[in-house]
């Protein structure tokens, strides 16, 4: 159970869901801080920024931001979850074009700290490809997954552990968005 | 210099000023995110709201962030600077409210993680007289900053040191807010 009364059933609006919903001012600024962030036009498709979303996530241990992006990712990728586990599980030896790899080693800095980028990680991204947008949304997606895991694990929000809970949001998400 | 080519002047658009510009379509979500949680009407003040802030950034070693929000937290705090720089120092000597050093107390373990909130925490907050509303925003504001700070470095932003540089934003923040 939360930290504080929230006013609805966590089971039927767990994690972010009843947040959003008990605090809807700051609700409407976060859903479209992750609708431009994950869904917007991107030379990095919804896919591989929901599987940078759902690495940083497992690295900061919520489960439900985790569990939640993950799925979202699985559903937005040819190799589905399968190839999200080996990626979430280790980065350098997953199956993933080396752009993206050296995204999400910049990512995973991130997850430290910022101060833990260094122009070395930034230049092996630009050595693969990456654009100095795509650099920057890497760096932004990580950094506000920093923001989500920690608002939802500080309020002590529900988390389902079984995966099959989260299969209503990756609907809602795929048709609607973050902002429905 | 920056970790990407922003195309500005980083010393006349400093820290996430310049990021702003580079990248409007988030620059509008991260604005719009700040004003709500930083300025939207609240039982809690903006200058306390701001001291959190200022709080979290330094914890987070973000020279930039910590500069402009002690600014802007002494700016709006009748005792000014002087108070600003003994919260953030050690609030548990500083002289200010109990409700509020509770609050910090929140700020503190969320910035380490999430799950670094307990339930202990929390009803000490209560017990200061702190609602669920300003617990939630505690959580939510020190979370957005584990996100500006880790943007703000990540992406390797100029931080001046000289506080007299970031004069003209508390002019602007007081006067416009985050989303002018």
């Amino acid at each position: 159970m939360a930290h504080i009364d929230l006013g609805l059933d966590e089971t039927r609006q767990p994690g972010i869901i009843g947040l959003m919903a008990y605090r809807p001012e700051t609700g409407a600024a976060l859903g479209a801080l992750a609708e431009v962030l994950l869904r917007a036009p991107n030379s990095l498709s919804p896919g591989e920024r929901e599987l940078i979303a759902a690495h940083v996530s497992g690295l900061n241990e919520c489960t439900f931001c985790h569990n939640s992006h993950a799925a979202f990712a699985a559903a937005q990728l040819d190799e589905g979850m399968d190839l999200v586990e080996q990626v979430c599980a280790n980065p350098a030896t997953a199956p993933i074009p080396a752009k993206l790899r050296a995204l999400l080693r910049i990512a995973e800095a991130v997850q430290e700290s910022g101060r833990k980028v260094t122009g070395e990680l930034v230049d092996a991204a630009r050595a693969e490809g990456a654009t100095d947008v795509e650099i920057h949304d890497t760096v932004l997606i990580a950094a506000a997954f920093c923001m989500f895991n920690r608002y939802v694990d500080g309020l002590g929000t529900l988390a389902p552990e079984d995966r099959s809970a989260y299969q209503a949001s990756v609907t809602r998400i795929l048709t609607q968005g973050y902002v429905g």
